[in-house]
């Protein structure tokens, strides 16, 4: 078995090539360390990633490398699927910042954590994009900090797919700015109306500012003036939306400042837990409403799928020079594989790229700016 | 039939007599053209309220008195059912503020809508409280402007229950006030505190702020200083809450802005709505799926009507000099009856003298206040 692999630099350009040779050349940094399961489901998920395109995606694994590779035979079966056959890689790191630590704190302490050493892959060309289900807020600041912030993006932010009673929605700011000037909500809806346009695939993407109500006088100050904003700039602005109509899919971007995008985003996950306390209450109530409860189980667990954010994998760091993707502290194998599988995408379709483009041209001008 | 009687003025004092005998005392000024479907739904849930309480609630419609009673006389089957016996009463107020209309220049120019008229029997001492299911910016304006605010209250509140894992919880600010300052957030904490302790029978009911992450050192700016007031004062204060912690029902309060409030329950008010239709897509799918659709609509009926806040009746506008309930637009008769007993309860509970002397008590000092 071969030891510690550098990973090379990554060939480029790859716009020129088709999409399927330039899959062979991206290689991913993953948080080998990041999440409750970690390590274990971190492998697992990179392994199956690896394993779904023999086409020569490339995953280089950071964290502590004797846990990892102990991990890595561990799922292989002690050497009898190789895993070192050149898909893989190990990066050393031996600090580990927890879901506990805070991230100002920890990124200063802990300078060879697997988040740092990560994205330092990423930002020396070493790596197309980085990959973590860690602390969220070490992420976003080690972002931000390591990779730099795109010209004209006074703030990056994360943007999470919402279901929708249509098509996913994407939810931008999720969680990254509490405190949002109107500028800062106008940037988030340009960055979020690219990666829809890209990675969803939605020509000219419609944008919502999330708000209390219909009208332009409606919301807190930040909204009154980003609805002037939105209202003067290039983007496909179709108003404000208020609560209710988050989940009707009636728009493709919703704007928010962070504070609110968390608490809604949490509180969408929470919906499913709590029907499922509710339908267990009533089916104790009665033999009629168990027997329901028991045959509508699997039609019920589909629909709640849908609400499981779980699910959608991971939230892209936006606004930030190179791709830097978040996953959910609790990510399965399946939500790491499809995290490095849309962290793969989003450097190939050069999402940061698009969005450095966009700003330059779509930006409100210093003099128009009202604060 | 008697024509347009006018109300005498409320007996006095309350306080001192049983429930029972203070109940009969009890007039209600009602917006009689308050809501989607009035003034049909609201003379009808008034109707539905005095016969409820035969020993003596007392309801006054305030409104265009023709229109009015060409409802009464409608729903009592011409003169059969003998409406004007004493229980219900008509006060003339020709000025219509429909849901379109901006709160303060409606109130502006139409100073005899049947809103101010309303909230005026109370201010006067005709009625020990007012109920509208009209346009919550107007009502509210009103209720500040006619009734006055408490001593001791920045700002008004309107504060919503929600239901839980376990009890309901009250949610404040539910949308009234949008950009807070931390001394308002801590004002709202006392009203809903003294709301969930005298309405919902808590014993030193316990508050939550709501925010981004458990650390005193999370959320916004107003949050931060806000957790600072809480943690210092003489509330039950239990910390943070997140998102995914606001259907746990691990607290009795929980404190917002009011536009986080507004977002947080119109997005919940539309969860039973958006599981609906994914349940119907996937009763589409197969007829065994479609099969357990029809057998579980009536458990799933029940678990929704528990989402559904229409249900639970009015908002309570809190810290204002007198009782005044808001309820949705959608209300139907019979939530127009339970805001009716509400407001009742309200009056009889004294809730807003017990805000004024909570307030007196625990309102942190002006060289206390952080900003």
């Amino acid at each position: 078995m071969r030891g510690f692999q550098r990973a090379p630099r990554i060939h480029k350009p790859l716009s020129g090539k088709s999409l399927t040779n330039a899959r062979a050349d991206i290689r991913i940094a993953v948080d080998a360390m990041g999440g409750d399961f970690a390590p274990a489901s971190v492998v697992q998920g990179s392994l199956e990633a690896v394993r779904h395109r023999p086409e020569g995606l490339h995953v280089i694994l950071v964290g502590p490398e004797d846990l990892i590779r102990g991990e890595l035979e561990k799922l292989t079966g002690g050497g009898k699927f190789s895993w070192n056959d050149g898909l893989i890689s190990l990066l050393h790191a031996p600090d580990i910042i927890d879901m506990h630590d805070s991230p100002t704190a920890a990124l200063k302490a802990k300078k060879k954590s697997s988040i740092a050493v990560g994205l330092r892959q990423v930002h020396e060309g070493n790596a197309a994009a980085f990959v973590s289900a860690g602390n969220t807020g070490a992420v976003l600041s080690a972002s931000t900090l390591i990779l730099g912030r795109l010209p004209n993006v006074s703030r990056p932010t994360i943007g999470a797919l919402i279901p929708t009673a249509k098509n996913p929605c994407l939810l931008v700011d999720a969680g990254a700015n509490v405190d949002c000037k109107p500028r800062h909500l106008y940037e988030f809806g340009v960055m979020g109306s690219i990666y829809a346009g890209t990675m969803l695939g939605i020509p000219n993407p419609s944008i919502g500012l999330l708000n209390i109500g219909e009208e332009d006088s409606k919301g807190n100050t930040a909204a009154q003036e980003a609805y002037r904003l939105f209202s003067g700039g290039q983007l496909r602005f179709v108003g404000n939306i208020e609560g209710r109509d988050v989940l009707s899919g009636n728009c493709d971007v919703i704007v928010c400042d962070g504070f609110v995008g968390n608490i809604l985003m949490k509180f969408g996950e929470s919906v499913p837990g709590f029907l499922k306390s509710r339908f267990t209450q009533l089916a104790k109530k009665s033999v009629a409403h168990l027997l329901v409860a028991l045959l509508a189980r699997n039609s019920l667990r589909s629909v709640m799928k849908d609400l499981d954010y779980q699910e959608h994998g991971g939230v892209p760091v936006l606004g930030v020079q190179g791709v830097s993707i978040i996953g959910h502290g609790r990510s399965t194998p399946k939500a790491i594989m499809n995290m490095i599988f849309r962290a793969e995408d989003m450097a190939i379709r050069k999402v940061h790229q698009q969005i450095e483009e966009s700003l330059s041209r779509v930006h409100p001008s210093q003099d128009q700016e009202p604060r």
